[in-house]
């Protein structure tokens, strides 16, 4: 898919997903789009693990309460580690951040869906926990986000969006 | 260009810019890109001045010690304001990252050039505070990160990625 339109369909989808399977190549294309990304002074602070066992998700899945993850046939877990980029100066959360959007990204020029599930998972310190456990996680990463992946059943929401002209300007602060 | 090779082309452009400009166009549908990304419950708090006016680009850049600035024909000034997305919980560095992220996803997908600029322009406060001067910047937005916008000069040094299996795996940490 061309860049520009993976950008305009990408959305957060809260709905049901299909039970056709993610392709592990297509998983795998996912996660190598999130690792591609930048981070500061190149430390890579994020990891991922795909899920495509269906047990497996299903156990997650009914630890993070959100509206969004209703059973997905895949889905990813965001880590991080807190290393610093120089001295004590941390960009672990603009790294992640950014290896998430690659690969919401990725998901949508697959022709699949997601949504970024943060807060639902790092709101709670048990819920990481017990994420951690299952996935057999060393306490040197931290569990930051989900993001479920499948074909949406049908089309979700889509969030209104600020016009332009009222976050992004030319030469100076509110000059268009 | 196609999504998975604008990923595969970013990088992280540290070199000279050639001269030629970068069409107000071009810049419009990156700022675009960059303000469709998501954001935490959508609190939208990213926002971004694009630059073109040479004279500008100068003095904002003598402002900023990294040796990734150097003149381009045009720029890019991330702000974020630090709204909460609920109670007292903050995504705005994660949206910023993101909104990024898209940017120099775009950037790339145009043909142009570009790198990740944050720790030099918030690591000592005078400079986006002079910043903000510069382009009448509201207190209520923090300048963040600073992305010049060219055509590369040559070809730069992309850094080395640890292998996949080091940083992403299938079904539990550590798994291939």
């Amino acid at each position: 898919m061309e860049f520009f339109e993976a950008v305009k369909k990408r959305y957060s989808y809260r709905g049901k997903y299909r039970s056709s399977p993610v392709a592990r190549g297509d998983l795998q294309k996912i996660l190598e789009a999130g690792l591609a990304a930048p981070s500061g002074c190149n430390t890579q602070t994020t990891s991922c693990i795909g899920l495509d066992d269906p047990e497996l998700i299903r156990s997650v899945g009914t630890l993070i309460k959100s509206s969004a993850v209703t059973v997905a046939p895949a889905a990813i877990c965001v880590l991080t580690q807190r290393k610093p980029g120089y001295a004590d100066v941390y960009f672990n959360v603009q790294d992640y951040a950014a290896a998430i959007e690659n690969m919401l990204l990725a998901i949508t020029a697959l022709g699949y869906a997601s949504c970024w599930i943060e807060g639902q998972v790092t709101g709670d310190p048990k819920i990481p926990a017990e994420i951690g456990r299952l996935l057999n996680i060393p306490p040197e990463y931290s569990v930051v986000a989900y993001l479920p992946v499948g074909v949406a059943e049908g089309e979700g929401k889509r969030p209104r969006y600020k016009p332009f002209a009222e976050r992004a300007w030319f030469n100076g602060f509110g000059k268009n």
